[in-house]
């Protein structure tokens, strides 16, 4: 297993994983998955077969055909659409957006929408406005009837189960985390509230070195089921087991600091709150009430423990309807599916003051709350953010939701940023100017 | 990995394993999964786990739970709905049936429908009478929205995909396999025809005497990762792989012997024919246009490969839209799924003479044909047959179709038929004799 394909799967749990150089990546085209052949032929040939077992499904370009296949190399569990009426999603679909343009941060550069999507590494990316489809494409080894891995997109909808519990008062944000898991009370979640994990800002000694073979995050990331265990391997067998053994480090509720487990109590928390399985409580509360198009899947643990902090893959047409929902306060499909005021409270945000001080240098003035990232900007936007640019952009000012698939060489969204961001507001802007 | 637990798995492949007496099992009551609390809690307590590694998921009770999890434990791979809406299953559901009474065979003392449910280890069935369901149950650890394995059930879909491809001219029958496979041309497939590994003819040496731990049937296994590998394995590392090992005994085309490395041949020969893998094509021709509730998936071997012989994992109500289909010669949601001559083809059955030596004894008079058993009964009753009790069984006359996913303790219907063919037959002549 070599170490940059862990870097690769560790980078997603670091928090500002500094910008780094672009380097000499082939680009979008020439890493086609399909053009490259991976995984094609019956059988596909040797040298383009992907497996778990070597470790090579998270080096960059087989990232781009890993994402969509999630499910060929893992255990997973399901989220069940249901057995309802699929729900429309009118498309009104126009060509104008390829040709917006825009300056990515830090450059003098212009570059057109079309010209992101490429930058970007899309896998799949679908703009609504007002309601309706304008925008749809597919790249890569994605098919609309495929599903990608959200990586920490996840988090978001784990976070809006968590506070459609807190609205229920199922969970209390003020009450410790071991009201509801009194497995954690030796750990570092001991003494940790709910609110503390929803909003990331745990003191966990959580190292994440992940050029250090000895980095803690190594038995995070083999706990979860993620990477072969060497032979011999005794550490935590399942995420529930890792949780147990982080300790401590500062004070809870002092800063915000991006950390995985975090979102892995949120998940059992939910759990417990509402006494079924994080995958049976994500069906019950979304992929029914939304009327997906097709079920959805979770990584999961030797334990059976789908994996909250990253392991939802999903269809880019029922991730836009989740979006969508957000974007309208809740409402879809004719029905209230999280409650207006939870809504609210997501786009409101967590305390600018303890998120500055993580040096986010793309997110300036943003915040994290609820495992949603906030930016406090002119149009109230606010995004789910997945390591490699799997993103939903809530735009409620342009009545506008994004939601995009990628598989960007590098994991840390600061490489993505710079030619996202401005693009989504660009869109916004044009959509506004130029309704149809 | 105990040999009782193999022994379970690869009786799957035995043709006709003898009727054993029925041992010490404990009843569908007693070994009720959900009740047992295997995989439940969050998480799970240790001694109530089941996993991949210690091979125990394949032993009895622990398959209960199991057979409605399989995506749990390994790689997958979807079979999509598409994104068309949901075909309506009509319903006008009756509760006589439970009472329906019959003569098991070999038995002097009747039994009630409802009491051979249980007897069988039913983890769900679904009876469709004149397009409507008419009784519908789920037990155990499935659910109407869960996915259940189908295990050679699969071969059913596999085979009459392969028949509407030579419908369409695109197989041919009389053709040597090695036409479309040329990579098979050194093993025993090199003079075998598509309709010989379509109705099992073929002359393998393909070992099964499963008490031996050099069987070759194990490598089989192994190829397929459905068990757990030793350190410094060696075998075939695909499906693929291991049929290029296979070697000739006896002739082809001389009796019938069920051998599921045949049907992991007509899955290359169906993805070859057809341009795509396996698993695309049963979403183009049979998830899409029959308007499934759900998406269904296969297991998968490390080559990517969907397992034709047994690895399609299906809601029973899908189950069910299939076997009906099946039941209205072809047309199902509006249009012609299966063209009506492969259908009465495939109803029509095979060559009885070569079937006979093969000494199933609660199988008199059938025969096979494009991997579907069909009885030649008065009724003109065909079947899909899983190797735990899966069924979907076809009675035109009747206008009955029922479709049934289980877990029974032995590997074998030899167990099964006695409590469930005079059944189906029963609850045929009820209705017929009952309608509503």
């Amino acid at each position: 297993m070599k170490r940059e394909a862990i870097a690769l799967l560790l980078a997603a749990f670091v928090s500002p994983a500094a910008a780094q150089a672009p380097a000499a990546f082939p680009d979008a085209a020439a890493s086609d998955p399909v053009a490259m052949g991976w995984m094609i032929g019956s059988p596909p040939p040797p040298e383009r077969m992907i497996r778990f077992e070597d470790g090579k499904f998270l080096q960059f370009p087989q990232i781009r055909w890993t994402f969509s296949h999630w499910r060929q190399l893992f255990p997973t569990i399901e989220v069940s659409r249901g057995a309802g009426p699929v729900s429309p999603l009118p498309r009104a679909e126009r060509d104008d957006l390829d040709g917006v343009t825009f300056l990515p941060i830090g450059s003098s550069q212009p570059m057109t929408w079309k010209q992101s999507v490429a930058a970007n590494y899309t896998d799949g990316v679908l703009v609504m406005h007002k309601g309706k489809i304008v925008y749809e494409r597919y790249f890569g080894a994605l098919r609309p009837e495929g599903q990608h891995i959200a990586h920490s997109v996840t988090k978001s909808f784990v976070g809006t189960l968590a506070a459609m519990l807190v609205a229920e008062g199922k969970l209390d944000r003020g009450a410790l985390v071991i009201r509801y898991i009194p497995e954690l009370k030796d750990s570092a979640f001991g003494d940790a509230t709910v609110g503390q994990v929803l909003d990331m800002t745990t003191g966990l000694a959580y190292s994440e070195v992940y050029t250090d073979p000895k980095s803690a995050a190594w038995d995070f990331v083999r706990a979860v089921n993620m990477l072969p265990r060497p032979a011999g391997y005794s550490g935590p067998d399942t995420s529930f087991e890792y949780l147990k053994t982080l300790r401590k480090a500062g004070e809870h509720g002092a800063a915000f600091s991006y950390k995985s487990p975090n979102t892995e109590v949120v998940g059992w928390l939910v759990a417990r709150a509402a006494g079924k399985p994080l995958e049976q409580v994500l069906s019950a509360r979304f992929w029914g009430p939304l009327g997906m198009e097709g079920d959805a899947y979770m990584h999961v643990d030797t334990g059976g423990a789908a994996y909250a902090a990253g392991g939802l893959n999903l269809r880019l047409r029922d991730f836009a309807r989740f979006c969508e929902m957000m974007r309208r306060g809740g409402a879809f499909n004719g029905r209230q599916i999280v409650p207006a005021a939870v809504v609210a409270e997501i786009a409101r945000g967590g305390d600018k003051a303890k998120f500055e001080p993580a040096g986010y240098k793309t997110l300036p003035g943003w915040s994290y709350h609820d495992q949603w990232w906030v930016s406090h900007n002119a149009h109230g936007a606010y995004m789910a953010r997945g390591v490699h640019g799997q993103a939903c952009y809530v735009d409620p000012k342009a009545e506008m939701a994004i939601v995009r698939f990628a598989s960007f060489p590098m994991a840390a969204n600061a490489n993505l940023d710079p030619t996202s961001l401005p693009a989504y507001q660009a869109v916004a802007e044009h959509l506004m100017a130029k309704p149809r």
